[in-house]
C-alpha cells in the first residue's frame, strides 16, 4: 500500500465536483420550492434550473429553448434518439437508424430501442442515402477518438452523443440536430444531463409527440418528473468553470503518459484515429487489463478496463472487438483518463508503478 | 408586503431538504468515484449508493435487492408500472390495467402509456377480475384521500404510487409488487426517488425483459445511467431522519387550518373519504383558487391550486373533474399541505391573511 494520496485516472467514468459546482449546490440544497409552482419558492428554484439553462446553451451555443435537462447522459440519449425518431417517422424519413458499433452502451441502448420498433440499423457510413437517424458519439469513452459528422442529405436527422466531448473541445456550431451532454463528465454531480433538440415537429404532429410521454408538463413535455434542482445548479456552476484553454495540458500530460507506456511495451488502442487527448487505451500483451487494474489500485491509482457501466462484467470490452481485436486483447486493454486536476508527477508515478505489476502479472 | 418570514405550505409538491440530508449530501460531493468502478473511489462512491439503499429498504421493510434507484416518483411509476406489465404479458395475465381517475400525472402517463401499446383500460373497483396490473395510489397528492389496496385476485399485479404516503404512513407489509417513493417529498433532494419491487420474472424471460432495456447494467439492469451518488446519499439519510410519530401533530395542525377555513365558508374536497391529514383542498364558491393562490404568495404564504407540474396549466383540476366537480368548481380549489416543520402560528396566519383575501376577490 501506498503513502501517497491517490492518483485518479478514471475521469471518463465520472470525474470530481468541481469547486464552484459544489459551492453553487450547497446553496441550492436550501432553497425550497418546485420550479413549476408559482410561488416565490417555486420561483426561486426556477431561477436556478432557468440560469443552468443559459449556461448549458452558452455551452453548445444554441438558444435556451433547445436545452432540456434530463438525468444524465444515457436518458439524454435515449430522449434524443427517440425524439429524432418520432420527427423522423412523421416527416416520412426511412426507418434506418444509422450507427458505429462503439458507442456508450446508453447510445447503443436507444438505438436498439428503435431496432426494437422495427427499425432497421444500419453501419454508419459516409453515405447516408435512406437513412432517416444517425446516432453518433463524437468522442468515443474507451478509446478517445474523435468521430467527424457526416455530410446530412436527404433531411437525414443526427444526434450526437457529446458526453465525453463536453468540457473538452468546443461544441458551438455542431451540424446536430440533437445533442446529450452529462454532468459528471465535465465537473458537475451525478444524475443530471442535458439534451440539446433544435428539431420541432410540426403543429398537430408535435402535440401528438408531446401526448405520447406525458406524465407531466416539466422540460417542455419533453422529459417529465420534478427537476433536480440542486444537480442541476451544479450542472451549470460546472459548465460556467469550463476554460476549453485548459485542455491542451491535459492532452500533452497523455502524450506523455501514452510515451511512458509504449516504452513499457505497450500497444495503443486507438492510435490510428485522430483522438481528443487525455484517454490513453493501452494494452500489454499476455496480461489481461483486469489484473493491471486491480494491481494499480492496491498502489492508490485508479484506472479502468473500460466503461464503468460494464465493469465487472466478464465479457471483453464491445468497442474494442467492434473494432476487430480478438476477446483476448480486448481483454488486455487498460484506459487511463486523465483531467484537469492530473500532474505530471501523477504521471510519472504510474509510469513508474507499471513494470514490477506487469513482470509479476507475466511470471 | 409581509415583513414577517414566509410561510410554506405546499409541502405536496416538494419539502425543504432536512438537515441530514444536507450534511450528508455536502459529505458525498466530495468523494469522486463512479458507484459502477471497481477501484476504490468507485467502492466510495458504491458504498453511499448501498447505505441509502438499506435505508429505503427498511423504511418499506422489503429487502434490499428489491430497491431500484430511480431520477424521481415520475420514473419510478412508469418502470414500475412497465415492468409489472412485462411480467403480467410473460405470465399470460390479461392486458388490462385498472386505475383511479385521480391519480397523480406521472401514473396517468405510465398508465396510457400501457395502453398505447395496446393494453385495455379500466376502472379500478373491488373485483380485480380479469385485471392484469393494477395502478394504485396509496395518497392522493391534491385531497391527501388514503385509498385501501385492493384484495388481489388471480394473479393480478399491484402496482402502489406511495409518494405522496412515504414518511407519513408506515408502508411495512404493503401487499404491493412494486412501490414508487420521491426523496424530494420525505426531506430528500429532488431528482431521485425509488422503485421497489418484488416481482421477478423467470429465467429466459427475465433474459429478455432485461434486454430490452440494455443501455448499461446498473440497478440491476432495470434502470441504466450512472447512479445519482449525492442525491441518493441525501435521500438516504433523509429516510433515515423520517420519525412516522411526528405525523400526528402536523395532522392536527391540518385539522385546525380545515376548521378555520369550514369557519370562513369553504367547502373541503375529499371530506368524505378516508384521508391522512396535513393535506387540506378548499374550495370558496365563486373565487378562483388561482387567484387566492396568487393573494396568498403577495403576502408571504405558500400554497397551490393543485400538482406542482401542471401549475401554470388553464385546464381545472384532473383529479377534482374526476370526482365529479364541474371545471367550475374544480377551478375553485386551493391546497394547503403541511409538513413537519408547519407550526401553529403559521396556521393562525394563514387564516387571519385569508379573510381580506377573499373579500377582495368576491368584490
Amino acid at each position: 500500500m501506498s503513502t501517497n494520496p491517490r492518483i485518479y485516472l478514471d475521469f471518463n467514468a465520472t470525474g470530481p465536483i468541481g469547486p464552484a459546482a459544489r459551492a453553487t449546490m450547497a446553496e441550492a440544497m436550501v432553497v425550497v420550492g418546485n420550479p413549476s409552482s408559482i410561488h416565490a419558492e417555486g420561483r426561486a428554484a426556477r431561477d436556478l434550473v432557468e440560469q443552468a439553462r443559459n449556461r448549458v446553451a452558452g455551452l453548445v451555443g444554441r438558444p435556451r429553448e433547445e436545452v432540456v435537462f434530463t438525468s444524465g447522459g444515457t436518458e439524454a440519449n435515449r430522449i434524443g434518439v427517440e425524439w429524432l425518431a418520432a420527427v423522423a417517422e412523421q416527416r416520412g424519413l426511412p426507418r434506418v437508424v444509422a450507427s458505429a458499433g462503439t458507442d456508450h452502451p446508453s447510445l447503443r441502448g436507444a438505438v436498439a430501442a428503435l431496432v426494437a420498433r422495427g427499425w432497421e440499423q444500419r453501419r454508419l457510413a459516409a453515405d447516408l442515402t435512406g437513412v432517416g437517424v444517425v446516432a453518433l458519439t463524437l468522442v468515443n469513452h474507451e478509446l478517445g477518438t474523435l468521430a467527424s459528422l457526416p455530410a446530412r442529405a436527404g433531411g437525414t436527422l443526427v444526434h450526437v452523443d457529446a458526453v465525453q466531448a463536453a468540457g473538452k473541445i468546443a461544441l458551438e456550431g455542431l451540424a446536430a440536430d440533437a445533442i446529450a451532454i452529462s454532468a459528471h463528465k465535465l465537473g458537475g454531480p451525478q444524475g443530471t444531463g442535458a439534451l440539446i433538440t433544435s428539431v420541432e415537429p410540426d403543429g398537430q404532429i408535435g402535440e401528438k409527440i408531446g401526448d405520447e410521454i406525458d406524465a407531466g408538463h416539466q422540460e417542455r413535455g419533453r422529459r417529465p418528473g420534478t427537476e433536480n434542482t440542486v444537480g442541476i445548479a451544479g450542472f451549470g456552476a460546472a459548465v460556467q468553470a469550463i476554460d476549453l484553454a485548459a485542455w491542451p495540458a491535459v492532452t500533452a500530460l497523455g502524450a506523455r503518459l501514452e510515451e511512458g507506456l509504449i516504452a513499457l511495451g505497450a500497444r495503443i488502442n486507438g492510435a490510428g484515429s485522430p483522438r481528443i487527448g487525455g484517454t490513453v487505451n493501452a494494452a500489454f500483451t499476455g496480461v489481461r487489463g483486469e489484473s493491471i487494474v486491480i494491481a494499480l489500485d492496491l498502489v492508490g491509482i485508479a484506472a479502468s478496463t473500460g466503461a464503468a457501466c460494464t465493469s465487472g462484467s466478464t465479457k471483453p470490452s464491445p468497442v474494442l472487438l467492434a473494432i476487430g481485436q480478438t476477446p483476448t486483447e480486448a481483454r488486455e486493454a487498460v484506459r487511463f483518463s486523465l483531467g484537469r486536476t492530473t500532474t505530471m508527477a501523477e504521471i510519472d508515478r504510474v509510469l513508474a508503478a507499471l513494470p514490477p505489476i506487469l513482470a509479476r502479472a507475466r511470471r
